[in-house]
């Protein structure tokens, strides 16, 4: 059943370079706002192709945006489109994005960015790993049904959008809105935006929410010089330290009081699924560049880093941080940090718990400064459901496209996406990488190797009938 | 005896003020080397002024200094002049600077600072206290003599220099050089660079010494993202934020084990003398806009700031320090504190205590970064004996002036140059302030009230008059 659709894909492979080379020559940078024309210009041209594949397209309005300076701008539209439905067959919801990070030659790049450049079997490129190679590789799995005159095995639905590397604005809204028509015959959502953690192919089933901290301490009303005021003053700087140093010990353990009570407990099966995981925790030292890690073995690390919550202290605000010596006493000071959150815990419940701790810390210290803690909710954390049809028929994928097990893998930072399709819709979510650990996603030199964009187009066309057979 | 003097300086008052607004038009800021033709036109006006009233003056060479790129650049010369000398009188040096910190109207002056004007008896311009006022008002006080045809009673010496704003390069090398020179038959050196604590007179007989700590952690090669690597990874932020947190406890107690052993006991006669200082606490409450200070008592906050040492943190250098959100673990971080001193600590033994006391924490962290602890000794602290004739000739000369008793005060600020002076020469020094404690040195609308300048410069004549008397 497979062959001929891998054979159509193995022949068609320059094609398929070649059409993500014009895609990658489109600047769909939407990092400047002023800059979203590029954006609108990637969006219809990937209508136009889907429309020649005999998709039906509709440029739904995402709405408007308030920028920082208070303008309000029209946001680009998103790509809702459906290929022809019947009502016998699962239907799958694709989603992906197609606007990028920017990139410039003189950030270091060896290629020009936006001049997609075949080196040694890697495609570089901005955009070629990040999102625009898998999607287009969604794209030319169908095509390759289509082209080979059989029948796609399940109804293919898209959702793509141009403002993921800003953050989705008008997306989540868009969902909410259209959860009872264009989602409501959706049974499965897929996503293809993130990374392999090796070189072996792997299925992503979790990925961490996280919390933004800023603790202001406020105390004089002007910067104080040292000389004069060094030993009367209470100075917010040493009370932000002492704040800031109750949040952790030294083996990286948070010490909020009942911050990791809702940690979902590690079952023997989920603990299995990491003895699989071909990670090398030495190469990972030598790239990393540490001595060690918190943990010792490699499934500890991975688990640190995926399925246990993490708290990282980012920087201050407001204190002295040029180079060189100014013997200031900073007024006030902002220090940042962010709690890396996993299942169950409830980013709202972690807010309240860490603005009581730090309450309670900066209650010892008798301070006449003004504290103030406010968060940002980035994300909640997901977790999917590995017993659900999409994992069984991504395994099973992988293996008629690779020969081997897939791996189980999370993410440690936040993507957003899957758990708000998850919580919106009520659907089931995949995150299904074709991307390679070393493509270098938002760096100089992002990359897609020609192996991956081929048989990640196999394995998204293989996808396609073991879904269906499960259905 | 006095009085026709005192005379001499009310009558040409408008004619001081004169030569003041001439000096501040010069834009000797010696902030910027490629700006320091400026401090040499400034120099060359005080030298031409000194040789007007029968000074001799030499430009004396000061050498090279080699700038952070790398560049060496001459410096510009330092006055060393002196009028007519008699073995039979004591011989008193009087030291002061003619730059000034940099200033621009965007600043928030109100007006030119470079324009001297006055406004309700108060002269704004930028080198209006610091240091151009009281330089001239030194060679006021001598002219004073030499108008009314009264003998100088002091041989009068001066050491005038240009770059006292950014840190006197060259002069304690030419201090040095000419100890059995120029300052062989030197007996008293006085400087008047500094302000009043309160709106009384004062004699200032001690400063707090300085070091600058810099802690540095390095940890991972590159900058890692938190949501990949948080958990995994002893971050360095938080290895520095232990090291920080260990300094200092809430109440301003530097917690260095040793470091304030060697505090000069308070004697009951030292206590005594802050009885007598007219500060108001409340004021100074509302002032830096604090609820209360470290100490609750008027005594003990000005000892906290003059006569103990403290210890201020003033930064972090290579953490996210940007307003907004930014989820990356640096990868080395910088804290930067300072230590002020006072007798008899000794600024290398601090250091020594301060790299032992950090070493033993971090080695409790059992952390795989690297630390690195450097200090830069600004300079020693030090401290005058009120016994000594320059403080009983100034207490009579503030009597005679003023009709009240002077505050003994000290600067919780370092200003090496008394100490230097002390140590290099072994002469006696006294710092001899006739600023206003509000006259807003280094800031916007900078000023000398044209009482402080005229009273100051009587203050002058009269403690030349008084010191010959003890001697």
């Amino acid at each position: 059943m497979l062959e001929p659709l891998f054979q159509y894909i193995d022949d068609h492979q320059n094609q398929f370079v070649q059409r993500l080379k014009e895609w990658v020559a489109i600047k769909s940078d939407s990092g400047d706002h002023t800059k979203w024309g590029e954006v609108e210009t990637m969006l219809n041209m990937a209508a136009e192709r889907i429309k020649k594949m005999g998709g039906k397209v509709e440029l739904a309005d995402a709405g408007t945006h308030q920028l920082p300076s208070g303008e309000t701008v029209l946001l680009p539209p998103v790509i809702l489109a459906e290929f022809a439905k019947d009502p016998k067959k699962a239907t799958l919801c694709i989603y992906g994005h197609v606007d990028v990070q920017p990139a410039k030659m003189e950030d270091g790049w060896a290629t020009d960015p936006f001049n997609l450049t075949e080196i040694k079997g890697n495609l570089y490129g901005r955009g070629a790993t990040d999102n625009k190679g898998p999607v287009l590789a969604w794209l030319h799995a169908v095509e390759s049904y289509q082209a080979t005159k059989k029948e796609i095995p399940v109804n293919i639905k898209l959702i793509i959008e141009g403002l993921e590397e800003v953050g989705s604005y008008g997306l989540f809204k868009l969902i909410k809105k259209r959860r009872d028509s264009f989602f409501a015959d959706v049974d499965f959502i897929v996503i293809s935006d993130n990374v392999w953690a090796t070189t072996t192919p792997a299925l992503t089933y979790g990925t961490r929410g996280s919390s933004y901290f800023f603790v202001e301490i406020e105390g004089p009303k002007l910067d104080l010089h040292s000389g004069v005021y060094g030993g009367s003053i209470q100075e917010p700087m040493a009370d932000l330290i002492a704040l800031l140093g109750s949040l952790l010990d030294h083996t990286g353990k948070i010490q909020v009081v009942g911050v990791s009570d809702d940690v979902t407990p590690l079952t023997e099966d989920e603990r299995k699924l990491y003895d699989n995981i071909s990670f090398d925790l030495e190469e990972m030292k030598n790239v990393v560049g540490v001595k060690h890690f918190l943990q010792d073995t490699k499934e500890e690390v991975l688990m640190a880093r995926w399925r246990y919550p993490s708290l990282s202290i980012h920087g201050v605000e407001g204190a002295f941080s040029d180079p060189g010596s100014k013997t200031i006493i900073p007024r006030k000071v902002t220090g940042k940090f962010s709690i890396r959150q996993v299942p169950n815990m409830d980013p709202p419940d972690v807010e309240r718990k860490v603005k009581e701790h730090l309450e309670q810390v900066f209650s010892t210290l008798n301070s006449p400064n003004r504290l103030k803690v406010t968060a940002t909710v980035g994300a909640k954390p997901w977790v999917a459901n590995l017993q659900d049809s999409q994992y069984v028929a991504g395994q099973k994928a992988v293996k008629d496209v690779f020969g081997v097990e897939p791996e189980f893998i999370r993410e440690g930072s936040t993507i957003p996406i899957a758990q708000t399709f998850q919580e919106e819709t009520g659907k089931s979510v995949m995150m299904l990488p074709i991307s390679g650990h070393d493509d270098g996603e938002h760096s100089q030199n992002e990359k897609i190797s020609r192996y991956n964009y081929i048989e990640g187009t196999k394995l998204f066309a293989a996808y396609f009938y073991e879904l269906s057979l499960l259905h």
